[in-house]
């Protein structure tokens, strides 16, 4: 079905169009940020989109090692360590992102209990001393403000800990031990400077009413809310095979309205004007689903985050990059991972999603469900679409034509195009044998493949309109950039391209 | 006109693909070696090609500075100052390039009179007193002996002047001062150490006769001859424009031709075992020709490079980069200047026909004059096709198909291509309306541009036979790689892609 | 003899020593700009100084080529070439770096004449059409505001030629006729925007009076002003050999002084509150003179960088780097260039002058004729320190002694010093045999050697004094940076370095 | 004590002074070669020492996680997962290092117990099924052969777990398990090619009649041995602190003596002729003694540098960086690591001895147990010395004095010096109040300070024999590098330093 977008389509008095969708990515644990391959992907995604907050687990995991307690002349005392978290955070300043600090897991000196998640067994357990925590807590704060500035700091969200409403994150779920901590904590924190911003609950979907209990519980004891904190996933129950899982998807919907849901129940709460901070979010919440190194992923997720803005203070792709290792080490090239970025730097398709996006800075002329237009600046046009189609036979390409009201000229138009065979890695490795551990030249191939397509034409307007057409692969997810061509002011005398053999003008 | 090449017409002893073509690279003259962009450019060629010597002008020449006499005393000295040709060496070392050497031009306090050419002014008259210059070239030759030892400098050609035949380049053209310049000079040099490389006489084409007056002179006169060497162009007289000019081109024949007139030479002549190098060749020898920045120039020099090896040692394109003076400082960003590379990085089609030979390392399967296939050492397969279109319509494309003889099995297939639209940084530019001075985002629009379109498939073979077709558009340069897919030993158990949303196995 | 600084010696008040030192360096010819080893010397010049400005000549020169008259069609037009000055400029501003631009010399096309300057061959002749120069000039600056903006543009200073007072930089040093290209030039700049920022006369020293002169015509003329400028050296007449001259100097007071002439001449002018720039300054005019390469050409400035910036709004050393070619091709790694850094980054005893003071940011808490002490921010004390030394002969060290009143506790205190031995490459070069061409070898070992000599050591005070003493050298420079240590909040339980083999604590 | 070396004290066939001190490295447990600043250090210190192999633990160790059982279809199956360790191996051998292989520790899912060590608890329990093991060895040998090809990976040396003599690190230190282990290995690894190399026992001293019990054992059992292998460390009982130890040393003889015990159980062997490789020594071996930290370390460790090639074809110095975590993440920047270099690339004192060592690259002149010079090819002399002193209290330095039969000319000599002030990061941060997590400033003046001091000086020959002296301070390690001065070809006309204010010829 093809599409006509007309001048009166457009958005009279067009806004700019924010970008709380790249206020935060998200990360694996900590301890992986001391990985060269890690860094040199942030590097590369700080330069291709420019995210401003990171988030990951495992701030107070063995792996870091910040709460080391000895014994000393009879008595108990704490080393805090800060040696790793320093360098880990060092690398994320130097290249412009923040730390959204997410609290937790357990150290296992003060755990009450031995369970663990994922193969680096985080501890999901309370404290056994309440006490010991807010020391943590206390001295991990102050440690960051000694370093890196009160100033910085009042700019980094706190999370209290993660999903505490899964029995696999928080000891059997346990709501009421859960509000302790996040009483314990905010108190700890707030003594310390009463700016600092502490939020949560860091909940799952599927118990959605946790949020309203959490801000019964704070008005009622009376606790600072800074922002109330969610993810959301799409996915339904998984299928499973050794190193990987099948899923289906809800619609796109399901993920706005899981973002919805925070504003919603801040309304009425006693804390109605604070931030909603949608602290992951995902197609699957698994990372050996191998959608996520698809197109598909990719022309899904155009619609939220060109309107997920709408109802969110912030949302955070999980995870920028396929180093993540909750499952063990990864045992494949492409593996289904979250990132972003495949290993060894080869971009997905959702990768380019974001790039793309990132290039739409202006006020919106135009959206729907499929497309995005802005104008820049400058006066350029740019536009991201997306075709998102779940069947697995193939379609026609859906045509697009965009009347856009410009200065009369000629037009220089870039478009920039990834779908499911083009700029698409994934695609080339299964060509390829589906290679698990890719030799130096199958990187360089795949690396080669993984650009966005690009065709460029020049147009004219005619009375003052410009006519851009394009066509829409099948799961294609597609940036056009349109800019006026400036003659240059000193003619080239005598030039005739038409005398060169072969040309015309 | 489709193409099919079957089995039967494959060589069937191949022998190996040798690698004359990339021998030597010519570059603007050598005091531009200082420049970053120069450098940066060379180190990308060596990356992506992989020369091994090259050669320019201006060794003498008094921006690098080399001769300078003074008084002291009431007595004439002369300070040999080798402080910048030794930074140029050294880079060029560093790069896996070694000097391909052009004795010239003539300082100005030795020059006999004061004919120059080129913006920067090289004196292209005789010496006024041999002795002089004589110990100019003892002392540069020691100096560099000394510095980069003599089993290195054992192994760099010496080539006496440049173009000798043109009043241009030296006064008046003058065969027998040339001659007498070539016996003062070898003889120094002979007397340094008998092994070092000494050639001429360097001509450019018009006057061939000249090679044969060489030979013969040299064969009276008993002087050692190293090397033959001449420059090769096909183009026609100019119609000059401001900053450009446009010229017809003869068939590619007429390079291969001049190619070939070396060995000819030499085989009737008293040294008919010495090598012959081409120390130039272009399609244009003007650095403004908007000709060398085309798909046309590539897909026309696909038959030289093929099969120029078949003729001569060496054959130089000239020259790697638009860093080139010497018609004064370019004056726009494409400006039909002799690189394979434009400006700020911008690859032209040309450098990609490089780039694509350099893949050809293996045996030659096949070769017509506009293909050249080979199997590479792990049995892969490598092919450059070229399809060089003279006339200005639009051409249906060329239909290729070829039947390998090959293990049975599935096989990736990787096709890499340039053409007028294609990879192609002219044609973008000329749409975004010829920016003398592009922006640094126009800069970056360019060099996304200017990359190789890829595509790729996997096909299976029948009977031991792997068809392969593919098209070749309008002065098309492509390469196309043939591997075996090779399956990983552990299989994915219970991979089904079948399962994921959208996709099919 | 030597010094003590007491407590009461201090200033009370203590004002922020304000960095005009770093306003502005110079350059060789812009030209140069272009090269790898320029670039690289001046970003580690960026890193380690950190000036705002840069200055040099050749804006116009034939090397850049902004000016080319062509003929078409029986018409005379110009082509404005952009090409490389965009480079240059690109360069600077990546590194923080703006350019304050000198307008010359005058592009060969429009001279009036053929008198020359330099080995490359600046015209410096009055425009033999002053329309024609006018256009040059419009269209320079237009050029960089479209590329640079309005806003950034503003902030360069435009100054109109260079040293027009000499009859070397400008023809018959003709005064009248320099008054008349200021005219003409002034007004163009502001016709463009009157907020850009013109000045002049740039004068060298001896006909100070043409300050005088330049402002009473403006005066009457009624032409606008934006700042004074001049340059200053303190040699006296040479004596020449062959690639280096030998020449007295003048106290730094006769820095100072001139330094101080452009407010004299402002405070009596119609024009009392323009900024006073010193364009060029150094110890001897001369790019051959071996004392730059020297730790007494350190020491001798010290008193000026510490001062200067009482009487000039900017003084800007000439130059950063050896890369500088007005006399030819320099001869030898070590040549007696101005530059800060000799050829290969080796950084001379004046670099770390500069680099030294680049570490005095604070308030000024006492400064006499070898000494600047300063209070930083965050409480720390830096000095640098100077002892400058005439005689040939040996003299004995001088002990500097400085009683500090701060809080009691332990301080940390690192000395770094060059001298004519330590940190000194010039004197290990003389010591290797003076090599001319150096290996790679022996450029490791002068990088080496060209790094401040470092001592530490900790002090305790007493009843809230600290005491430092240190001895400085013949010509030796000092940077001693005194910090409180702070003691870890976590002890080292159980610590004892008296446990260790061959310690104590 | 003074020492003179006369040239009658000299070699008079002096004979290369093989580079055994270099063959080998040590690393922490391989999974931390992921890590930037692993790299970063790793980089550094093969640009400055360069050796050849590298070794560590936890290749097996499921942070690698190579060995991954699991079920399908009611089987149990085993993926072999070599994600992690090409990256790992990649990165070694692209910078020049080869892995000398230990095969260790035991997957938990082939473990037959429980027992771990170190923090990141390695299973060092025998394998329960030994099959499995075996085909864990295969998997991974023969990956290693398809990735890099069997020419590289005959060159690798594989060593058969590590320290089995320690109840620490194998089970019970079950010596007929172990050899039960290496018969199973060796046969794996023969059946793959023959000309692997595979060697054992790698055991700790203590009870070093292993050595003769397992060359006893593959006779019998007619086991194939390609090299014998063990560990030496000269630390007497700890007495320990929270966060280190303290340690006294044995003489550094009885480090020599442990390298010498390999080829004395050998000569008596039925493998009298194969390689003995020391795979770790050290002073300590207690990744927390600070004695690693200190100039005494890097004394204390000439005399084995020296003279341990006499003993064993390689001794590795355990290890080249601080980043090394078993016993958790090290506390604090200085923790008596084992590392050459501290954390953020900061050099310790043993670092410039071994970075002074690779100077020596040329024929012994003489040695003893202080001193090491040799000639090299260029006809320079170079010397390590060291001076190790065990006192507490200061001592007089040693003068040394030497008198070497050279050509008659002016010597160029340079000394480059570390000690307990000069060069020593260590003894800077212990005066800085030893900051835990120094701040980016702190470090960047803790590597100003950790570079060797160097002093030059010029000295002319008398009658054939130049004469060198210098002193060594307590604990000082020094390389003095010594080179006749070249006089340039071309004089430096009119050169006269007196003409130069302060200076003289």
């Amino acid at each position: 079905m093809d599409k006509v977008i007309r001048k009166e389509d457009l958005i009279q008095d067009p806004q700019p169009f924010a970008d709380q969708w790249r206020y935060c990515i998200g990360t694996g644990r900590l301890g992986l940020a001391l990985r060269k391959e890690y860094l040199d992907a942030l590097e590369q995604v700080q330069k291709d989109i420019g995210f401003r907050y990171i988030r990951g687990h495992g701030l107070f995991h063995e792996d870091i090692g910040i709460y080391q307690e000895y014994e000393w002349q009879g008595e108990t005392k704490v080393l805090y360590n800060f040696h790793l978290i320093d360098q880990i955070f060092d690398s994320f300043l130097r290249m412009d992102l923040k730390p959204f600090i997410e609290l937790g897991f357990m150290p296992h000196q003060i755990a009450s209990g031995e369970q663990t998640i994922f193969w680096w067994k985080g501890n999901v357990t309370p404290p056994k001393d309440y006490q010991k925590w807010n020391e943590l807590v206390r001295h991990t704060i102050q440690h960051f403000i000694e370093r890196y500035g009160i100033e910085e700091v009042l700019t980094w969200p706190i999370e209290v800990w993660n999903e505490p409403n899964l029995v696999n994150f928080w000891e059997h779920a346990d709501q009421k031990e859960y509000f302790k901590l996040y009483r314990e904590t905010v108190w700890t924190i707030k003594s310390i400077h009463p700016d600092l911003q502490v939020g949560g609950p860091a909940i799952c979907g599927g118990t959605d009413y946790w949020m309203k209990d959490f801000l019964d519980f704070c008005e009622q004891e009376g606790l600072p809310v800074d922002f109330l904190s969610r993810h959301a996933y799409s996915s339904e129950p998984p299928e499973r095979i050794p190193f990987a899982v099948y899923q289906n998807l809800s619609p796109s919907d399901s993920l706005l309205n899981d973002f919805k849901s925070g504003r919603e129940y801040l309304k009425d709460s006693a804390f109605p004007d604070v931030p909603v901070h949608i602290t992951e979010f995902n197609t699957s919440y698994n990372p050996t689903n191998p959608l996520h190194d698809t197109a598909y992923n990719a022309a899904y997720l155009g619609r939220v985050i060109s309107q997920g803005g709408d109802y969110a203070d912030s949302f955070s792709y999980w995870t920028f990059s396929d180093v993540f290792e909750e499952l063990g080490v990864p045992t494949s090239l492409f593996h289904g991972g979250f990132g972003l970025m495949a290993y060894h730097g080869i971009k997905k398709p959702t990768y380019f999603l974001y790039e793309f996006f990132a290039k739409l800075t202006g006020d919106t002329l135009y959206r729907d469900d499929e497309i995005h237009i802005v104008k820049r600046k400058d006066n350029s046009i740019a536009l991201v679409a997306w075709n998102c189609v779940s069947e697995k036979e193939d379609v026609p390409p859906v045509e697009v034509t965009l009347e856009l009201p410009v200065t009369d000229g000629f037009y220089f138009i870039k478009k920039s195009t990834v779908n499911e065979e083009v700029g698409n890695a994934w695609n080339a490795w299964r060509m390829m044998g589906r290679p698990r551990f890719p030799s130096a030249e199958q990187v360089t191939t795949l690396k080669g493949i993984a650009v966005p397509g690009i065709t460029i034409s020049q147009e004219q307007t005619s009375k003052g309109t410009l006519t851009v057409s394009f066509e829409m692969k099948k799961n294609e997810v597609t940036l056009v950039e349109i800019e006026l061509v400036r003659e240059e002011t000193q003619p080239y005398d005598g030039l005739d391209d038409e005398k060169l053999i072969s040309y015309r003008n």
